[in-house]
């Protein structure tokens, strides 16, 4: 065997451990008797282990360093290998496993303390969780910037500097929207009882509608929404709040977005690290165009409003416009994950600069909750009345997620570019959004973005996509006149 | 760290992945959507060579030469660990491979054979495992019984002539009886038609009267019912036949027995080799004796009638003594796992002299259907009419599992010995038993088995469990006296 088959072989059981990894923790949410996850956490301990001592094999070292790439296929496949080698090596094995360790008990911390309201209570977690993540990107980094070194885990070859200019350049754009549709006369909400059954009828209705392949996936309940694995086996999961169906219905297509894109992907590349979605921000613009762009277009709140008619029966809302409008209600909120389109990026922008502040050391842990109050407070105008509508209310921290964060803007923007170029290319999409046909849509990200994988960067992928290199003003522009629309400014 | 502890530790991480495994399993079984199963098999074989490594581990056999155990615990838990190095090391990872590969694509091949009656399209993968199980059987054997050394996977320490003497002991009391029933009035079988739902419900019933712990465990439909997993997590599978209740209601209670044993396990052996079930007949002799001799008893059967009444309304059979002896109903069939007490040792018996002869080279694969329907005829008294009653009714030999067979019957001996102790401690069983009320029954079994897990051998197990040598005698003693008072002999 030469080295590079070597690599391959090796890179795919790799691949395959990890798609078990995924299984676990899908299972772990929707399955798994309650008083298992003791076990489980030893289990995936073990099989963490097992993935750790693969990537960091001494051989991979050796093989790397005289593999020749028959294709342009396998050059990047050795590119990624290579990347994720000279990652891992560089993080002590006690290093790694201490982080594993204290964030998995540290999610429970956050949970009893964001139940609680407690502050306090995580504190010491939470500092902890972050020296260990600064130990990690002080080893990755080299001696360059601490945080550029964590958001390449989830978005490479990307700078905290440019995400900064980016979010700088968003930033009074959306200010002065947000400011002008609060202005507006609020749309009625949606209001009423809308049966559990009903709405799982519907969300399975919107897996056919945007193409998702049940002989690979599946939809199934959780607390918190997700996509879980790719090549052939990617499920999602959904929730239900009976007063709110747009929670249920838009949380699906968002992970249908995810899940999709898996399974677009080229099968060729499957059990290579181009088999995935290639990174964070890629992965979230296919969920955001399914769920904005496509999903919350006033085209296709048209068909929405019949499809709900015909699940539920009539509504308080009359008419496919007010329907949009109930469907984009931009409200007063604290909470990240319940904000909409025009609010979104500025809660990202706000823990953006809050957590590459506690990376770099300028903001101690005991200081991030009046940092965050005082921020919170100058973007959003209203003072945070307890902690778990404030600096409780994420995961992310406690989870180590440090980086995180801007791939969700990121992906807004890359949302923003495929959405320009699909709308040039489709000018009848509306058309036929209107009739909830979206087969002209998912077809043409799935030809343009998804069944490429990992064969390109992140950049790359959407710029192949488009045919423009990707910026922050397609959003900006679809965002105002889509308000402006729906708000009568 | 001692040798000791670096063969503990080593074993947790191979039992934690060794339970992954069989979560795969059980996910393949139950929720992967059918497109993902080339996926999984590459997830599975990469967890198999992971597990095999680990398992044949050098470094093992290395701490192995100067452990020294703490304990008792210990000391077993090393044993058995050297026990399955030894056994690994002896097969030739070339061979272990083949074996994985052949036996995961026969059972394809002998699921359509079934289906079209055909045993020439079988023969040739069956003769394939069967080759390669005799390789792998001379590298175990080392010059001993090649017979012997393939049944000491699933039942250590038991020996092929044990069993062939045991039953020889059993044929002629089983014959007579198996005639004297036949010759006799045949009861009333239960018919109607019983929906799913309730079945399923009563199901859930039987779990609970068992004392099956949900908060560890589940029950789902599969087409093949099963017990997947330990420790703390210990799922089981079920089916419905509408036509059929105690097609689902007794297949429920027999995984429940499998299950209740594994969730019954001291916890201190979790993560050890004595933290699982110690032979497979041991396990069956949980899930028989929860099946039959409690399950199937006649005062029971007066509780499940009240509950079968509860669920379904009036049944066809009106009185607990009509229902019981549906439930105990014997009838001329072909299909083993449709047999009932008198004759499924009849079944295992002829499997065993054939299964042992194919290994042993005096019957050739081509030769199998005429000696199946030969000795079937000879034993049951009527001619096979299709081979998919006959010898292509079982996955197992297509899987590979020579030696397996008479682990059932063993289970049924075992649960004769612990039923007839049982009953010596607890001579009131069956007043609670017609109430419904297991635990007496459960109880007896956690202490005096289950929770032993392996700390003692099979043998030992039940021995220690019922302070006498483990027979036949008692099982064919009960089975006597049980049919002829349901039959009026």
């Amino acid at each position: 065997m030469t080295s590079y088959s070597q690599i391959i072989a090796h890179q795919r059981d790799t691949e395959a451990l990890g798609k078990i990894m995924e299984r676990l923790g899908w299972d772990q949410e929707t399955m798994m008797p309650e008083g298992a996850a003791n076990q489980r956490g030893a289990e995936m301990a073990a099989l963490e282990g097992v993935l750790h001592a693969r990537r960091t094999d001494p051989r991979l070292g050796e093989w790397l360093a005289d593999a020749k790439a028959p294709d342009a296929m396998g050059a990047r496949a050795l590119e990624l290998i290579a990347r994720s080698y000279r990652r891992n090596i560089k993080v002590p094995a006690d290093l790694a496993q201490k982080l594993a360790q204290v964030t998995s008990t540290a999610q429970g911390v956050w949970a009893a303390a964001r139940a609680s309201d407690d502050v306090a209570a995580f504190l010491p977690t939470l500092s902890q969780v972050i020296a260990l993540r600064r130990e990690e990107a002080a080893c990755l980094a080299a001696g360059g910037d601490l945080y550029d070194a964590l958001i390449d885990d989830y978005e490479p070859d990307t700078r905290a500097a440019d995400l900064a200019a980016m979010f700088a350049a968003m930033r009074p754009r959306l200010l002065a929207l947000r400011a002008a549709v609060l202005a507006a006369p609020a749309p009625t909400p949606l209001t009423g009882h809308f049966p559990r059954e009903g709405q799982l009828a519907l969300s399975r209705k919107m897996a056919e509608v945007f193409g998702y392949d049940f002989t690979r996936g599946r939809i199934d309940l959780a607390v918190h929404p997700f996509s879980s694995g790719g090549g052939d086996d990617s499920r999602i999961t959904t929730r239900v709040a009976e007063a709110d169906p747009f929670n249920c219905l838009y949380s699906t297509i968002h992970e249908l977005g995810h899940s999709c894109y898996e399974l677009a992907i080229d099968p060729a590349y499957n059990f290579t690290p181009l088999g995935r979605g290639v990174s964070m921000g890629v992965h979230e613009s296919q969920s955001r165009i399914y769920e904005n762009q496509i999903g919350r277009s006033a085209a296709f709140c048209d068909y929405l409003f019949g499809a709900m008619r015909d699940q539920f029966g009539p509504m308080n809302l009359k008419t496919p416009r007010d329907f949009a409008r109930a469907v984009n209600r931009v409200h007063a909120g604290f909470i990240r994950t319940e904000s909409d389109e025009v609010q979104y990026n500025l809660h990202v922008m706000m823990r953006f600069d809050l957590e590459r502040a506690l990376i770099s050391g300028d903001l101690a842990p005991r200081d991030l909750e009046g940092a965050w109050n005082d921020r919170f407070a100058a973007d959003f105008g209203v003072a945070v009345p307890r902690p778990s509508l404030g600096m409780l209310q994420d995961v992310h921290w406690s989870a180590g997620l440090f980086g995180y964060f801007p791939t969700y803007s990121l992906g807004n923007v890359y949302a923003g570019c495929l959405n320009a170029a699909l709308r040039r290319d489709l000018p009848d999409l509306d058309g036929h959004l209107a009739r909830g046909d979206v087969a002209p849509a998912t077809g043409w990200l799935r030809e343009r973005v998804q069944v490429h994988g990992g064969l390109r960067p992140a950049r790359e992928t959407i710029q192949n996509a488009c045919g423009v290199a990707p910026s922050e003003l397609p959003l900006l522009d679809y965002l105002e006149a889509k308000f402006k629309d729906l708000y009568d400014l």
